[in-house]
Parts: C-alpha cells; sequence; structure tokens
C-alpha cells in the first residue's frame, strides 16, 4: 500500500469485531499503509467526518493484545443504509470527496448484511466512476446468519458464553426444590435465525443434560405443545429448562412475545408495559401449571462478554481483517472475505473472498434438518458444526481483579465540540 | 476426629459455596473422619434421610478442583426455616436419632442467616440433652449481609462477575447513537443489602467511567429526582447508565417494582403479568424522556457464574470449611467461622469463629457513610473494601471448550425411588 486506509465497524457488536480491526490495523501498517483512519460510528460518522487516526490509540503491541479483548465496537457503530445511487448520488459524492480529502486506497468495513451492501453500494459507484478506491467487507455478526461464509466470527465467542451460561444456569436451577417442580424459561438473541439459541446444546455434557427443549424462531412455536411437554417433563424432573429464540412466532407469524400486549397495559405513570417472550412464556406456564417459573434473558451480555471468547473464534476474526486489507491491496473491490472450513475433524479453516453482491442482503437460517422432527431440539451434525467454534480461550488481561480494555476514543461516549449538545 | 461428620448446603448458592464444601471434605478427612455425608438439600433432605457418602463423588484430587469451580450448590438446598425447639420438640427428636444413627459427631451447615439460625437452634437442643454432637456454621451468600464476619465468601466472585459485566454493558452501551440518547439499567440482586449493587463501581477504570448512577435499597429512591439526573447526564454523555438493587424503595418503602402492577393487567392466557424493577424504570424513562432505553437484569448468573470467580474468594470459602470442621473437631458448638480482615494493604485476612446466637438473622447494611450524600453512588470506602476481595482467578477446567463440572448426585435433579413420583 502507498496511501491510506480507512475502516469501519457496523452493526451490532460482537466480542470479535475488535480483533478484526486488530487484524486490519496490522496488516495494513506491514503492508506500508500510511494513516490507518478508523470512521467512528461507521459510515454515518465518516460523513460527518468523524474519524480518528488509529495509530493514536493502538501504540504497542499490548494495546493491540487489549484491543483484541475489549468488547463491542472499539470504533462505534451505526445502523445506516446506504440509499441506492439512483436514489441520492450527492451521498456519494459526498463519502468519495472525503476519502479524496484523505489519500484513502481502500475502504474496509467489518458488519453484517447492511455492511456488506454498503461495500457493495460503494464499489458500484467507484467502478461506475472510475475511482481507483478499493471497498471490502469483513463479515461481523453473533447471528451467523451471512451466505457464503462457514460461519462469521464473533459467533463462536457468543456460542461460548450462552454454551456455559446455559450450564450453570441449569446447574442453579435444581439447587432448589419447589411443590411443583421450576420451569426456567432462557431467552437467547437472534430474531430470525436460531444459530445462538442452538448453541445451548453446547452445554450438554457428562456433567450436564443440557437444556430440556430448544426453540429456534425457524419453526413455528405451538404454546399449548410446548404447555404439554414441560407438563410431561415435570413429572421426570424437578427442574426443567426451555431455551427459546427471543424471535419465535407461532404458526401465523406473530411474535409469542408480542401475544403478551394484546391487552392495553398502562403502568401508573401511563407508559406502555412491554414484556420480553421469556417473560410471557414463564408468565403463562406458572398460571397453566401452578409450578414455580423464572424468565431470564442473557440480554447484551451475550454479544458483549468479552470475559469468555473463543480463541478459535478471536484468531479467526483477526485473520479475516488482515485478509481483507490484503485483498483491498491486491487490487480487488466489491469482495467480502468469508471463512471457508477444510475440514472437521481436526478442525481447519481458511479464508477465501467472494463477490459482495451474492453475500448482501441474503439470511442463512439453521437448515431444516439440524433440528429434531418435533422441533424441540438440535441434532448431533448442528453441534458438530459448532463445537470446533468454542475452542480455546483468550484470557483477559486482569487488572486490579478486573479485565483491562484498550480506552476508547472520548468522543464516541461523550459529547464533544463541535457537536450538537443537549441543553 | 473418630467418627462420622455430615455437611449441608442452603438457601441460594453462591460460586464458592462448593469450595466451602471442598473445605469441608478434606480437613474432615486429614483429621480422620470415617464418612463425610452430604445431606441432599439441607436439613429438608436429612429429614426425609436424603443424603450421600461425598467420597463416592469425590474420588480424585482432580474431582475436588472440578468441585471448586462448580456453581450452585453441588448437594442441592433448601430454605427450611427450622422450627423453635418449645414449638416442635419432635422435629428435633427426629433429627438427633437419625444422626445417632448415621454415628454423626459434627454437622457442619453452609449459609446465610437462616442457616445460622439453625445451627444456633440444634446446638442449643444438644446443649439442653446433652448430646455430643458439635454444629458449626461455615458463611456463605453473594449478599454479604452476614453480622461479625468482614465479608462472606460467594461475596467476592459475585462482586468480581458483577463489575466485569457492568464494564462490558457500559462499552456495549456506547456503540450506538441513538438521537436522545440511550438509557440502561441494570438491575442487580439484593433485597435489603447493597453490597451486589455497589460492586457495580468495580467497572469504573482508566479504561471506563464506571456506571453514572448507583442505587442502594439502603436509601429510599426517588423516581423524579432520578429522572431528573438521567435527563441532565444526557445532555454531555450519548448513553447513560444507572445499577440499581432490586430491593429499591421508595421513601413509603413500596418497591418500586410493585409501582409497575398498579393497573392490572391480564394478559391474552388470562395470566397477571409481573416486571422487574429495571424493566419498570426503562419503561418509565421512555415515557419522560423519550429516549431509548434498555433494562437488563444481571440475573441468576450473578450467583452461579462460575467461569468467572475471584480466587482470594474460592481460596477464602474453602478455607472457611476447613476452619469449621477443624472448630467442631476441637469440641466447639454453637459457632460460626468468620472472616477477620488482618490488614487492607496489603490484604490479609483469617478465621475466627463466633459464637452464632450473636449472628444467627441480623443483617449487615452498607453503612450510610459509605454512599455519597445524594445517594447516588458509592464512596471510595466502598470500592477500597470490595476490591481486595474480587482479586485473582481460577481458570475454569475446559472440556470441549465449555467449563467442566463435577457430575452431581443423579437424584438432585431426577425424582428417584421411593419419592414422590408427579404422574
Amino acid at each position: 500500500m502507498k496511501k491510506n486506509i480507512i475502516v469501519g465497524q457496523s452493526g451490532g457488536p460482537t466480542a470479535a469485531i475488535n480483533a478484526s480491526l486488530a487484524g486490519v490495523y496490522r496488516t495494513a501498517k506491514d503492508r506500508g499503509a500510511k494513516t490507518v483512519y478508523g470512521m467512528l460510528h461507521g459510515i454515518q460518522g465518516l460523513l460527518n467526518e468523524r474519524y480518528i487516526d488509529l495509530s493514536d490509540h493502538i501504540r504497542t503491541e499490548l494495546d493491540s493484545e487489549l484491543l483484541k479483548r475489549t468488547p463491542a465496537s472499539f470504533l462505534g457503530s451505526c445502523r445506516f443504509k446506504l440509499p441506492g445511487i439512483h436514489e441520492d448520488i450527492e451521498i456519494y459524492k459526498k463519502i468519495f470527496a472525503l476519502l479524496d480529502k484523505m489519500d484513502v486506497e481502500a475502504f474496509i468495513y467489518i458488519g453484517g448484511n447492511d455492511s456488506m451492501d454498503t461495500i457493495k453500494k460503494l464499489s458500484d459507484y467507484a467502478i461506475i466512476t472510475g475511482h481507483p478506491c478499493r471497498f471490502v467487507g469483513c463479515p461481523k455478526t453473533i447471528d451467523n446468519d451471512l451466505a457464503l461464509t462457514d460461519h462469521t466470527p464473533g459467533y463462536g465467542s457468543a456460542a461460548k458464553y450462552i454454551g456455559t451460561s446455559m450450564k450453570e444456569i441449569i446447574r442453579d436451577s435444581y439447587c432448589l426444590e419447589y411443590d411443583k417442580g421450576l420451569v426456567t424459561i432462557v431467552e437467547v438473541m437472534g430474531r430470525d435465525a436460531g444459530w445462538l439459541t442452538g448453541a445451548t446444546a453446547l452445554a450438554e455434557g457428562e456433567d450436564c443434560d443440557g437444556p430440556d427443549l430448544i426453540y429456534l424462531p425457524e419453526i413455528p412455536f405451538d404454546i399449548i405443545n410446548f404447555r404439554d411437554r414441560v407438563e410431561k417433563l415435570l413429572s421426570k424432573k424437578r427442574s426443567v429448562v426451555a431455551a427459546i429464540s427471543e424471535g419465535i412466532r407461532d404458526k401465523n407469524g406473530v411474535y409469542i412475545c408480542e401475544q403478551g400486549n394484546i391487552t392495553n397495559f398502562v403502568d401508573a405513570f401511563g407508559h406502555k408495559q412491554l414484556s420480553g417472550t421469556a417473560a410471557f412464556l414463564a408468565n403463562y406456564i406458572a398460571g397453566e401449571i401452578g409450578c414455580k417459573t423464572r424468565a431470564i434473558e442473557l440480554s447484551t451480555l451475550q454479544r458483549s462478554a468479552s470475559h469468555v471468547t473463543s480463541r478459535v473464534d478471536i484468531l479467526e476474526a483477526q485473520q479475516v481483517g488482515g485478509a481483507a486489507v490484503k485483498c483491498a491491496d491486491e487490487g480487488d473491490s466489491g469482495k467480502m472475505v468469508v471463512l471457508q472450513r477444510i475440514s472437521d475433524d481436526p478442525y481447519q479453516c481458511g479464508t477465501e473472498v467472494k463477490d459482495v453482491h451474492k453475500i448482501a442482503n441474503e439470511e442463512k437460517l439453521v437448515p431444516r434438518e439440524w433440528v429434531n422432527k418435533e422441533g424441540t431440539y438440535v441434532t448431533e451434525e448442528f453441534v458438530d458444526y459448532v463445537q470446533p467454534l468454542i475452542q480455546g480461550d483468550m484470557a483477559p488481561i486482569m487488572v486490579n481483579g478486573i479485565p483491562r480494555h484498550l480506552i476508547s476514543p472520548k468522543e464516541l461516549s461523550h459529547y464533544t465540540v463541535p457537536e450538537r449538545k443537549k441543553k
């Protein structure tokens, strides 16, 4: 590389997204890039000329190690969908003028479906206008729903956290005895794809039965059937644990969590009350069966728990970041780096590049045959697929008993001049 | 020791309670105990003659190491309050007949306030009847609310998990930008004592601002004042994170979470819907300020996350278990082992024994002077107190990418003959 490079992060964060950033930075520097710019809050920040010079933040090798262990998007993120070229050409002119001004020869975007759409549009515009800048995407999402890649960096660490936490929840659930038993419902992220919910099966082993039921969003959820299964399980076990995706829907496609709000509920302050799927089902089961119930949302932590990550995942995320730079440096554009599984046992995986036009806006769901006939658990094939992705640890760097993260750019969390200041 | 010993676990589990069990087992064996019995589900299980021989489960040194890393109560737990001797003498006769039958010379109970009450009553009965069995308590609770002990095993690990998770949540919270900002409300366990909620301040460091607001249950919660503070913070920061105890109450002593249910809310299935304190406040703030809000409950994981524990805590828990056996072996009864802090810097801590009559049913709250004047954050003294307790790690023993636990007695999770089987 002879000029500068810019990198951005987009969409929901993962525990591995900063390892990709570390990979981009290192390979760009190794290949001679002068400045590695980081967009703050992705393309949306770039449009407001908000960016940093990454070498001001990654000063040492230790900083690089910290970055790989830092949760959430170090550069901040956005959920900005670039309009089509024919819809708003001005925005493209503005972006390319900025890239010229910053003397950028390669633009790397780390993200999911929407981000690949951004790469596609920007590279299309460059081709149309004959602009020499290259645009390459770097996959990231805990949801693991990107097409063409065997899996997505970030998924392995989320799966490891989910399997680990589920195992702990199961242990906890049979500590105390309740007259009519205890039903624990654990809500996992993933609106449309059940990759994360299926990962709760990783809790299963010689020392743990695993969850009793697993419901993915790919398969219509029948609440009466669920109730009957839970009741039957309670005749054998003191404690029943069900993992459900936040996105489970009934056969008419209505989200289960929405059924909780059919009645208008307004609290003492006049605000409408919303509740999650697990809370709704826990409440439903308590009412129907009369047993004790508990609702647990794994919440934000499943995507930001950098204290339990998979070494395989973090290293692959870093590798994918480096491969994206290499791809751009070798003159390619409009590509996304993908992970190609070469072998299952022993697990081996390499990177390739694919045309981003074949990826953007496609969603990879869990295959029907990786869920049992009844739709209540994942199969062995599912577990065989996930298990290699959660291997190995990245021990946090502890300071005062708490994992250390790389200090983030101040302007991410605080308003700074000349930005809008709320009164 | 010449005869047998029995040990039980009671109350809510912690990540360190099994380290105490490991300590009891090892010291009892070292001191010549023949059989170390474990009550299943505490005194309640013992009354139904449900117990195991621990040497069937802890066969090797590796098993001991696994036990120290196993979350929740390995023996199961109960919330059984023993009636007074004058109320039901038959139950005492039954327990002592069982102890005689099992040839038990020492009874160790690992638990919180209620468990110490059990120790007190059993040792009183032994004194009254001249029975030679000794009864010693071993403190345990994530709530850290036991009197006379500097702190309680289990608290340090919970505090470490809470500080670590809070730090990750804070990072995650300023990734994305929202027009009117984001307010994240994190609900922490502790109905009456704010030790756990205060531990969210451990997130603070060079690389993290820590939470913006911390509300303990010891101080009346003013919702209007909260709203105003959040609004003011939003003028400076894109993201505001507040930690609240599940037990916060208004000045009339009404739980904040109960205010969410003033209106009767019945879902489509006719069940009453309940919501947590964080969900209630998130909803309230969204309605009042119009910003994006998020409610996170740290849930069960804060007491069972054995994948992030404090080495100091685990080793102290083990030490306390051993000290309880030593105390009983030396002829003491009606005592609880306590932790005595000898020095802050360097941190040094030893064990002592105290009369259980002085401990049972007393609750240690966070001192008022360890909370700032406004009641919105803990002071430096609080952090100085907690910090030594979260130091050092106990790396999990990983198998297939997931932490390994000691295999639990089958009858804990499943019904077995001759127990009642539900139809």
